[in-house]
Order: C-alpha cells, then sequence, then structure tokens
C-alpha cells in the first residue's frame, strides 16, 4: 500500500559493506538478565547490535555467553573495544574481536566500534587516543566505526584517518541528557558530510529517552547507537519499543521538511470568512 | 507475537463517550488539496479528526465539501470553533457544528473542541471567554474538548465547570515552537490528574516536528492535537508518519520509566575485569 | 567622567506617579532576620521595596515591626496583597495598605503591588481573580502593579482595566527557575508596548540567580521584582548585590544592541593577512 | 563602608605570576576606531586586554598603530596567537608576541594566549595541535593561557603539559551563542579544580551578551575573556559596560548560593496567618 512505502523506502543506513535497514544500533550490556536483552533487541527493530567482545565480558554471573543468546541470522554483530583507556588496549581488543567473531565465521568480523575512554569516572571519549588507535585499525584493515566527542575538528581528523563512520556523542555515556550542543552536532555533519553527503554519522552515547533519539535523528544524523537508556529504564521492552518508533519519526521528520519556528504563526484554519467579521 | 502486544496492549484514550485507539488527533485545515488531506490522515494513524463546521470553511475553491473527503467510518469527526474571538460566537458555532453533524448521523455530534481566540494576529487563547464558552456548551450537554495556554490555573477552572478533556497548547498556534514550559505542562497534570488520574490532558498546538510530540508524550499528556506541523510541512504525508511514530514513541517512554539524567555515569558495559586494569 | 554617564544617563523607570532610578524592586519577607533585610536592601541598590501589610505579617517574633526597619527617605514603600486568593480579599488588604501608609505619611499610599493566588500550594496568580480586583483597585483610586502569569492575553486585559503596570512572572513564585517562556514575554511587550513604549512591564517572580535577571532585563522589560532568590540565598547580602549588578548588565545589553547568533563567526581578529596564507 | 567591601573583598584573579582585579578580559579586535576600542577597554573595567601581535595587525588603515592606543599603565598586555592554524605558527607568533613586548619592556612578555585554530570558516580550536604548541610554549618559559573546546579531555590535558590557566570555549568565536554545553564546563571544572580549586579556568569565546557571562561566572569559572560581544554590538562602549556588571553579578551570584529549582515553591511571603484562612 502507497502509504506504507512512504514509511519504507528509505535508503538503508550503508556502514561500509555493511547495509542496515534499522538506523537504531543497540547495545547488549547492563540487562538485568539475558532474557531482557534477547526481548529487547527483538523490540528495538534493530538489525545490529554491539558487543563488548573480553572474554570477561561475554559471560554472565551464572556462566552463560552473551553470544548463545544473539540470534546471528537476526543481527549483524558489531564488536566494541568498552572498558579500553589507550590506543594500545582499544587495538588488541579490536583484534580479540575479530579473532572470536572469525571463528564464529560472523560478518561482524570486519569491523569494529572503536571506544577509547579516558577515565572510569566520566567515561568520556579520549579524543587524541581515539585518534591513533583508528589509524592503527584502519591500517589493520578494520571498518572503523568511531565513538568520540561532539567536537567537529576530532570528527574531521577521524574521517580523514579512515574511519568508516564517525559517532559523536549527544552527552556523556549514561548520562541520559540527550543532545547538550545541538550546535557542535549540526558542524559536524557539515564537514562530513558537506561534499560527502553519503559519509554515515551516527550519534552515539548520552540518549536518555525516545524524544532524545527523534531530536538526533532529525538534526540530519544517519543513526543512532544507544544501550543504556533500553537496559537500565524501569521496563526495557517497551523502552525499546519507544526507541525503534523514536528513530522511525526522526528520521521520516527530518526528510518531510518542517515548519520553521515563530514567535506566533496563522490560525489552524484560515482566517478568511471569520465569524465576527463576515457575519455580526 | 508477545512484543508487538507490548505496543498494542495500551489502553485506549478515552474522552467522555469516545474511545481511541490512536493517541494523535489531526486538523483537516490548510492543506494544498484535499486528496493531500486524505492521504495524510491516513498516514497519522489518527482516528479522530477535526473539522471547522462553519459552512463557508467546507468548501474549497472549486466548491468541492471538505467532509466528503473524510472517511466516517474510519474517522470520528470533532467539530471545532476555529476563527470565533468571543465566547457567544464560539457556542452559535458550536450548535451549527452539532446540527451539521447530526445531518450527516455522525457521532460526533455530541462533542466539540472548543477555541475561543483573543484574536487574528497571535491567534492565542482567549481564557476569560473560554472559561464562559465552556461554561455554557457544558450546559447545553456538549462534550467539551477545550483548547487553552498552558496556564494551570485556567486548565483546573476548565475541568471544574465541566470541560471534558482540558487541552493546553505548547506555543501559539502554527509557531512550530514545540513545548515552551514543560513546567507549566506538568503544573497542570498535577492540578488535573492529581486525584484523578485518568481525566485526559491533551497537547493542543505549537508543535512543529516529531521530537515535540513525542516530548509533550514523555510529560505524562494523554494525546496531542496538530495540524500545521503536518499540513505546511514540505511532505505532509511523510511528516504524518512520523507524528503517528513520535506519538507512539512518546507514549511508550513515558510508561517505560526513564533513565535519570545526570552529569556523568557508567559505561556503557560494566567497568569489572577492565583490560588496563587486571591485565597489564 | 563620560563613561561613566554613559551607565548613569538611562531614563528612570516612571511606574505612575512614581520615579525609580533603580530598576530592581525587591521583597522584604522571607529574612532570617530583619537586620539581614536592611542590608540586603541597601545592597541590592533598589529605591522601592514591597511589604505585605497585613498587621499579622508586620511584626518579628520578637514583635518588631518590619516598618521600622525600612528608611522611608531611601525607600518607596510599595505595598502588597501576598496571601490573598481572591478579589475580595486583595482589594480589602489593598485598602487596608493605603490605610497604614496613610497613617505614616508615605507616598506609598497611592498604589500597590496586587497579587491574587490561586491556592497555597503552588503560589500561581489566579489570572481571573486578578483582572476582577484591578479593576476594582482602579476605579477606587490606586496605581496598581498588577502580578500575573506570563499569559499575554491576560495582560492585555490588565492594562486595559487600568493597571499602571503589568508584572508577568517569569515562573512560578520561589521557584528560582528564571525565565520559563521568553516566547511569551516577548508576545506580552509587544501587546502592552506596541504602540505605547513607555508602558511598564516588569519581570515579577521567579527568578533564580544574577543571570536570570539580566536574562529579563535583556528582552526589553522595564524591570524586575524579587524577594525569595536574595532572601534564600545562602548569603543574601551578596546575593543582591550581585542582583543589582545584573539588572544594570541586562538593562545595558539591552540597550547596547547585542551581537546575532550563528552556528559559527568570523575570528576575534581579521581573517586579512593570515600567516599561514600569506608568509609561509 | 561595609556593604561595598563585600564587593570588593573577592580575591583577586591569579594568572600565573598576574594578578587581575577584574576577572574580564577582552579582545583589542574588530572595533571600528581605535578611539571606539579605547573606549569600551575603559568601560570594560577591564585591566588585562589581549592583543594579535603579528605585525601586519598591529596597524590600522591609516597606518596607526594599536598600541600607541593602550595604556600600559592601565592594562596589563596578554598577546595572543590569534591567526595561527598549527602549533608551528602558533609558536612562532607567540615568541614575536614576546618579542615586541620585550622591546616595549611590557610584563605582558612572559605570557601569551595561545589560539590554534583548525579552520578559517567555523574558527574551532584544532585540539592535537593546541595540546602540541602549549607544551612547546611552557618549555620555551611562557606562561600559556590557553584557548580550547569545552572538551574536558583536552582541558586535562592542556593542564597536565603545563598551561597556567585553560580557556574553554562557550561556542564558536563571534557565534554569540553564550555556554552552548554547560555540562563539559562543569566537567572541566570537575578536572581542573577538583583538587586544585585555584587552577584558573576562563570561558573564552562564543558569549553574545551579558546574561551569558554572568551565567558562566555562576558555573564557577574564574573569568570570562570576550571580544566580538562587545566590538560588534551596536553600542560598544555601552556593551562593554554592560559586560562588566555582568562579571560582577555572576561572580557574586555565584559565591551566594543561589536557591534550588523547583516546580513550584513557597510563597514570597509566609502563608502563615493567611487571610482568607484566618479571618473568613
Amino acid at each position: 500500500m502507497s502509504l506504507v512505502e512512504t514509511t519504507t523506502n528509505d535508503a538503508p543506513l550503508v556502514l561500509g559493506t555493511h547495509t542496515l535497514r534499522s538506523r537504531l544500533i543497540v547495545g547488549t550490556g547492563k540487562y538485568d538478565t539475558l532474557e531482557l536483552m534477547q526481548q529487547s533487541l527483538e523490540a528495538s527493530g534493530s538489525e545490529c547490535v554491539t558487543v563488548a567482545v573480553r572474554r570477561e565480558k561475554l559471560y554472565d554471573p551464572t556462566g552463560r555467553n552473551l553470544l548463545d543468546y544473539i540470534d546471528f541470522h537476526r543481527y549483524t554483530l558489531l564488536p566494541n573495544t568498552a572498558g579500553c583507556y589507550n590506543a594500545r588496549d582499544a587495538v588488541r581488543t579490536a583484534k580479540l574481536g575479530r579473532e572470536i567473531l572469525l571463528g564464529l565465521e560472523n560478518p561482524g568480523a570486519d569491523w569494529v566500534k572503536l571506544e577509547v575512554l579516558a577515565d572510569t569516572k566520566t567515561l568520556l571519549p579520549d579524543p587524541v587516543e581515539t585518534v591513533q588507535a583508528c589509524e592503527q585499525l584502519v591500517g589493520l584493515g578494520f571498518q572503523v566505526l568511531c565513538y568520540t566527542t561532539d567536537d567537529p575538528v576530532i570528527a574531521k581528523r577521524l574521517k580523514e584517518v579512515g574511519a568508516t563512520a564517525v559517532m559523536p556523542a549527544g552527552s556523556p555515556i549514561g548520562s541520559g541528557q540527550g543532545i547538550l550542543n545541538p550546535n557542535n552536532i549540526r558542524i559536524c555533519l557539515e564537514y562530513l558530510k558537506g561534499e560527502d553527503p553519503d559519509y554515515p554519522v551516527i550519534v552515539d552515547a548520552g540518549v536518555g529517552t525516545a524524544s532524545d533519539v527523534a531530536f538526533a535523528m532529525e538534526l540530519g544524523v544517519d543513526g543512532v547507537l544507544l544501550n543504556t537508556a533500553i537496559a537500565h529504564a524501569k521496563e526495557p521492552v517497551r523502552m525499546a519499543h519507544a526507541m525503534r518508533h523514536a528513530t522511525e519519526a526522526g528520521r521520516l521528520a527530518f526528510q518531510s521538511g518542517r515548519i520553521p519556528r515563530r514567535l506566533y504563526a496563522s490560525a489552524s484554519s484560515p482566517e478568511d470568512g471569520v465569524i465576527d467579521r463576515t457575519s455580526n
């Protein structure tokens, strides 16, 4: 039916050699149970999930392996370097992820979500180490999806050293503050997509609720990556549904060309023939 | 399937004797063509559309009647008093709407969206005339859905005089500014729903884009009514889709219990066993 | 000296028959001690202080009369109707204030700050009772400075019934939220000063800190009235100094014509002769 | 008099070996005339002015030297590296400034405002080049006041390599957007002053009007540096006055301990003995 097509005829999100129909990428950490994670992933509508691949992170307290709870036919795995605080560790962790996924014959072996943090307290990204790690991983043949701050200059440098996608933070990881500086995201978009409109920019981190996701997409980013906002909501599965709708809503609204903001505007019905002018 | 149920098992929106599954109510004015209106209404997923019922507003330039383009089996009509600037005209227009809808044997004959504006320039509601008109219409047996400012005290008074639902503005009609004062909406909710949680509160007017709708719903209102944001978007049908998703997203996010906002928080993966602490 | 003149050659604030050099009006309630109040009033630089005149409010726990701690030569008294929840009580309290001030042969006997609140919990103004009380007090010969919400339509009505000045709230009394809806204050200014630029508009209530005051003044209001932000600060006297500077800062900035906001702009020094273009 | 003392007994701003009573530092570029610059500097109350020292920038179109219009007894000169786009040029320009100021026997020869920009379009700072240049200049014996983004991790690194003060941008140079991301400024303060409360942090760039300056100071920064907001205001001298007051206002408000923000709070006068409860 024609109207449904309007929704579904959006171009897919192309990230290097990977193609995704959903523009929402979700994490797999922080859930109370692996079952809750499974249901939330499904509800999110995501086709790509990111996994912290260090061995000690793959097992839950009862010894179950996270990877056994992810349907590889349904989701593309995106290994990440969570827990790394310098370029060397991040590169090593990326290699570990590749090794594990090659062992699983999983197509996620060729890419990585790079995340190099500055400290365990704020979890802010370390821009200098991130640039170094990105450059090294690109040299090692990885397709690098690169988490970073919202600093447009660092974002540009990451693209220059070969990042497949740049993923600026909306606000600190897990802070739930949404997009604190839309101005910076807009300059990131101008820098990264100005002469290369298909270059992918994804907001990663900081999202707290559905309107944050919609707002991010309305700025013109290509996707949103989040974890805590779903995993730590009181009802994660329901919030996953919310995020799926919010991603779609924000994407469509961006494409639709919104009305301008004004102090006040014209009425919800035309003023022609106003009753107290024409008929009193 | 269980996950789809999560979405659809929400209680319907009950407005007096009317029950709606969609929490988005849309206007029918300002579209370039009646066909575009038709498609946009369908894409919005709404089950209730509001119509300015004065005869001179029901016909387009070529003499076609708006009502012939609305599927009465699909949509509940909500007649409105757009274009009225005092209580007397609003009451007269409401009666006219009832008459027309009774002639059509349409169930929308028993309710009205009351809108009494202060002037043609800002289109702000006139609180004093609105309270008077509301009281009179309730006395005449109408179920009154009452458009008003975000002033909680006026909102409370409207409920006291018998409004079926109170509909505070997010910002001026057609301004596209979204929810300018969430604090006032929150106090409206406390006043109106504090001891009567099922009393319906709907944000009406000012919405510009999808994230505004999601944000409104996240505040805890029961629904959103909008017109310009869809009708005047560059692609109205697509924006109607966006608004449908945004309403769903905001509703689900409200119900899900979002994470708190913090300066910074814990990592997207647990910090236990951090690689550079344990293995270097 | 010429530069000092730039500061001091501002027109005074004219409120009916009263002329004030300082555009900051402060309350006298909520201080821990009368001495702290005295010092804070002095530090604020205000020439006008508002006093709740009901007899039970004029005495502190040890039986001292507030009025004995206010220097009548320094400050114009502005009696207020704090604690009134309907028009009748407000009018009675205004008359009481006039009586007391006439007894003191104080020039503040001819005006009143009208404040009619909706309830003791939110302390929001009741617009309908406020309009009624204002009209009655004007009829009784009072110069009425009228506290109200930020609703422009009510503000306009208050001017129409004869208010000497309209004083919209920035946010609820004592909330410390500053100016929640600058859009409404801007429309208030357009309504009230559009064809009558000298008509005084004063932001009253909600201010939390100095930047709130500066921001209010930058919108183009004629003055700010506040109490809690000083009286309940940890160091009231110091905060009173801050508010004095903030009022001056905001007033001067409004008059100065600020630079526009842009995504980014030109450098802090001209780009002509950039070193890496000209000399490398 | 005691109250005046409250204002003036603030500790001075100590930046390395320099001590300033005013916490506002202003630029000298972009003025229409040198005379307007002179008057604006005086009105700002600043004791420190920053100057782009490259020779081609020191002369106006009629061949007059900027330095001849600055009273060296009144103002400490702070040479800056405006117009530099990499570390090498910035270091060379800093040396040039030192040379010129040594020639003038000016005490500003021992410090520099380091500014390394990424491109001529956005004028955003280049974090990587800035860190390199800072380290080199510290090695050359400069006291470096370092302009940077609001990224806390880069800010921390600049302190670690020896910056005398870190100066995060509120928003892009000349953008007039104020403090776009207070969250980042707060984390900068925590990082830089957490265990070293006297370490100076100054907001540099982006300020548009007085309330922006007050707001910055209320966050707890030690000072504000600005240029465009004064030089390009319609009335620069008046805006300079505004900025002087705003700096003072924000500083005092920060020290005073503001009231908390609440949805609503208690009345401007105590509720005890409310007239309509006790006497009706």
